[in-house]
C-alpha cells in the first residue's frame, strides 16, 4: 500500500499552532505515514519574522515568500494557520490554483468567504477543510457534516469561546466583577492584550456562522449573525441566574425554526438551567450541544482553543486530505442545497429575563404586566422586591419572540413608573 | 452534479433500528439525494416474519431470503440490522463478494470477526461502516478514525452502556438495590427480559473491543477484553463512594500502557468522582472521553441506544459510503499496523477502595498494612470503623497493578484477623 513518493505539506503561518503541526509531524512521522499510506513531509514553512529560531525546523524550508512557497506546484497540501483575512485569502485561493488542497484554521475568512473558497476548491479539484476553526480540538464539523448527514439538525447551542468561559466561569465561582475576571484570564493568558475579538463576541459569531451553514445546508455569513458581546454581564445578574438555578453563558445558537422555513445564528450572554450539561463546562473549556430529530441531543465537549488541541484538529484533516489525494478524490464539500432564509434576531423565540427599577407604589406591577399583554409577551413570573420608596421587578416570561419583547421594552421604558431597565437576558437550554 | 440513476439499499432486519432507517430513507428522501448526490432507493427488505405489518414499506419489496437479496448483483450498499454473529456474517461477506458496500450496527460481530470483515471489504474494494454499533447516535468511530488520525489516544474511557447506566443511576439517586433498579429498568423498557448481556457487560466488552482496537491501531478482540458485570454492586458500595466524593458507573477503559509498548481493555463497574464529566451522565445516555497527547481530553455524549439514534447513525455511515460508491473510492479501512500487544488484566494499573471485615482488636491495621506493603501496594488511606467486637477497615491504595492487588487481597483472605473481603472496586477517571 505504501507508496515512496512523499506527499509535500507547505505550512503557512507558525505561530503557537503551526510550531505544534510541524513538530508533531516530525515527531509522529511514522504513524501519519502509516494512516495516510504515504510518507507526508514538510516541504515549506513560510512565516514573517525568518530569524526567530524555530527548533526542529530545518532552516532551509523557512522562507517569508508565502506565495512563491505556495506557487511552487509541488505541493499536495497548504496548512494556513495564519488567521484574518488577507494574506491568507490570497493565498489559500492561489494554493488551489497551483493544485493543492487546503486545511485552515482560519474561522474569520470562513465565516466571511466560505462560499467562494469552496468553490474555488471545488473548481479546482481541491479539498476545504478546517476542522481546526472551530472549538479547537473537539471534533464537530466532520460529525456534523458526516456523521449527522443522515439526520436533521434543528439546534446548536454551545460554548465556542475558551476566553469568555474562562471569565464568566469566574466570575460565577468567585462572584467577582467583569474587569477582575478579565484582568484574571489576561494575567494567566488566556485572553489577548486586546480582548475585543472574544468578549464582544466577533470569535463566536464567526464559529456561529459556521456551524449554522453546515447544520442547515445553508450559506450563514457572519453578518447574518446576531451579536452582543458579555461585558455588561454584572455579578448583580449572576445573582440574578442563581435565583432561577441557573448561571450565565457566552452562547452561539444556531436554529431551525419552527415551521422549518428559515434559520437563524445569534450570540449573546444567556441564563441556562444549572441542570443543563452546558452550565458545568469550567475555564476555558468549549462544549456544543447538537440537537437533531433523530439522534437527539449529542454534546461534544473539549478544549477549545491552544496550540497541541488545535494542532491535533488540523492533523486530523492533513490525514484525511492526503488520503483523498492519494485515491484521486475530494472529500464532501460545501453542502448549501437546502438555502433556507436566514432571518434576523426579530425572528427568534426564547424566553427573557427582565430587571426594571420601578417606583415603590400600588397599581406599577398592574401597568408592567398591561404592557407585557398588549405586546403579545405572556408572562411566567414575576418578583417584587422594595427598597426605600423605590422597588425591583424582575419578570421571567414564557417564549415569545425578539421583537414582541424588544416592543415591549421599549413600552416599558415610557412608563413613569419605570425608573429604568436595569438588564434583560435571555434564557436557553430549557 | 446529480445523477439520475439511484443507488440502491438492501435492508437485513427491520426491527426498531431497521423499520426508523426505512422512515427516514422514505421521508428524507430528498435531503439524502443533495447530500449524496444521488438518490438513494430502498432495493429490498429481508425480514423473519413477512406477515407483520410494517407501514410505508411497501410489501414487494419484503422478502424471507436475505442471502438472494444480497446475491442480486445491483445492490450498492447493504445496511445489516440483524446483530448476532450468524446469519449476519456470512450475509456480510456475501455482499462484499457480490460488490456491495455494508454498513452495519453490529458490535458483537464487529468485535469478534473485524480483522476478517475488514479484510473482505478491502478485498471486494467495499466499505465497512459501523459507527452504530458503538454507543448509538454518538459520533465516535469517525472521529476517532478520522478527526484524531493526526494525534496520539492514550485513553479511552466511557459509558458504553444505556441499560447498565440507568440501573446504577437509579441505585445512585434512590438508594435502591440492584434488583430492584433493574426490575425499574426491565418495566420501563431499559432492560430486556433475559439483561444478561447488558448487566455482565457482554455488550460493553464488544464496544471497548472495537473502540480499542480504532485508538489504538491495533487488533483488539472481544476475548482480550476483560469483563466484569455490575450485578455484585450493592447500596453499600454507593455509600462507600459517597464517602469519597465519588460515585460508581459501568465503565469501558481502553488504555496505552504508560511505556506506550502494550493496550488493555477492560470493562468493569469503579468508582469515579463526582467532578468528574461521566459522573453526571444519567440515565440511558452514553458518554465517552478520550485522551489525545495533543487534544488533551475530548468527550462525547448522546443517546446511546434506541432506534432513532442508531438509524441516525447508518444514515450517516450510508451518505459517507453512497458518496464514496460515486466517487468510485472507499473510506479509511482498517488501521492495525500498530500491531501492539495486548495485555491481560494483570498488567493494568489503576487505584482500589477495598472493605474489609476485620477482627475489632489491637494490631489488626498493622497486620494488613504489611500485607499491603509487602505486595508493593501503597496505601493511601485506611478508615477504621469498630461494631459490637467486629470492625471494618476501608482502604484506599495508591497507584498498583492489578496483579499487585489480587496478589495483596489472596494474602489477606489468608489472614485470621480478617473476616472477609467485603468490597474491591477499582477507582477510575482521577
Amino acid at each position: 500500500m505504501m507508496r515512496t513518493r512523499p506527499l509535500k505539506v507547505a505550512l503557512l503561518g507558525c505561530g503557537v499552532v503551526g510550531s505544534e503541526v510541524a513538530r508533531i509531524m516530525t515527531t509522529h512521522a511514522d504513524d501519519l505515514a502509516a494512516r495516510i499510506g504515504a510518507p507526508v513531509e514538510l516541504a515549506g514553512v513560510a512565516v514573517r519574522r525568518p530569524s526567530k529560531v524555530r527548533e526542529g525546523i530545518p532552516a532551509e524550508l523557512v522562507t517569508t515568500d508565502a506565495t512563491a512557497l505556495v506557487k511552487r506546484g509541488d505541493i499536495d497540501v497548504v496548512v494556513e494557520v495564519i488567521g484574518g483575512i488577507e494574506p491568507a485569502r490570497s493565498l489559500i485561493t492561489t494554493a488551489f490554483e497551483h493544485g493543492a488542497s487546503v486545511v485552515s484554521a482560519n474561522k474569520a475568512l470562513l465565516a466571511q468567504d466560505g462560499a467562494a473558497l469552496h468553490a474555488a476548491a471545488e473548481n479546482h479539484d481541491a479539498d476545504l477543510y478546517y476542522e481546526a476553526a472551530v472549538a479547537g480540538a473537539i471534533p464537530l464539523i466532520r460529525p456534523l457534516r458526516e456523521s449527522l448527514a443522515g439526520d436533521k439538525v434543528n439546534r446548536v447551542l454551545g460554548i465556542v469561546n475558551g476566553t469568555t468561559n474562562f471569565i464568566l466561569d469566574k466570575m460565577d465561582s468567585t462572584g467577582a466583577g467583569y474587569q477582575e475576571a478579565l484582568d484574571e484570564a489576561t494575567a494567566l493568558g488566556y485572553a489577548e492584550a486586546d480582548p475585543t475579538a472574544d468578549v464582544e463576541g466577533f470569535d463566536a459569531a464567526a464559529k456561529a456562522a459556521i456551524l449554522a451553514g453546515i447544520a442547515f445546508h445553508t450559506r450563514v455569513r457572519l453578518d447574518d449573525v446576531y451579536r452582543e458581546g458579555m461585558t455588561e454581564v454584572t455579578a448583580a445578574d449572576f445573582a440574578s441566574a442563581r435565583e432561577m438555578g441557573c448561571t450565565i453563558k457566552l452562547l452561539a445558537i444556531c436554529e431551525r425554526a419552527e415551521d422549518g422555513g428559515s434559520v437563524t445564528a445569534r450570540v449573546h450572554p444567556a441564563m441556562i438551567p444549572l441542570t443543563h450539561p452546558l452550565a458545568s463546562v469550567r475555564g476555558a473549556y468549549n462544549a456544543v450541544f447538537v440537537e437533531s430529530d433523530a439522534s437527539g441531543q449529542l454534546m461534544f465537549y473539549g478544549p477549545g482553543a491552544g496550540g497541541a488541541p488545535t494542532a491535533s484538529a488540523v492533523l486530523g484533516d492533513l490525514v484525511a486530505v492526503c488520503r483523498n489525494r492519494l485515491s484521486g478524490t475530494t472529500g464532501p464539500g460545501e453542502s448549501a442545497y437546502a438555502a433556507l432564509p436566514v432571518s434576523g434576531m426579530g425572528a427568534v423565540v426564547t424566553r427573557y429575563h427582565i430587571s426594571l427599577d420601578v417606583a415603590d407604589k400600588p397599581g406599577v406591577l398592574a401597568q408592567v404586566a398591561t404592557v407585557f399583554a398588549e405586546h403579545g409577551v405572556s408572562i411566567d413570573t414575576v418578583r417584587q422586591q422594595g427598597k426605600d420608596g423605590e422597588a425591583s421587578l424582575v419578570v421571567v416570561t414564557h417564549r415569545a419572540s425578539d421583537a414582541a419583547l424588544g416592543g415591549t421594552v421599549e413600552a416599558l421604558r415610557k412608563l413613569d413608573t419605570v425608573r429604568g431597565v436595569a438588564s434583560i437576558m435571555r434564557v436557553e437550554g430549557e
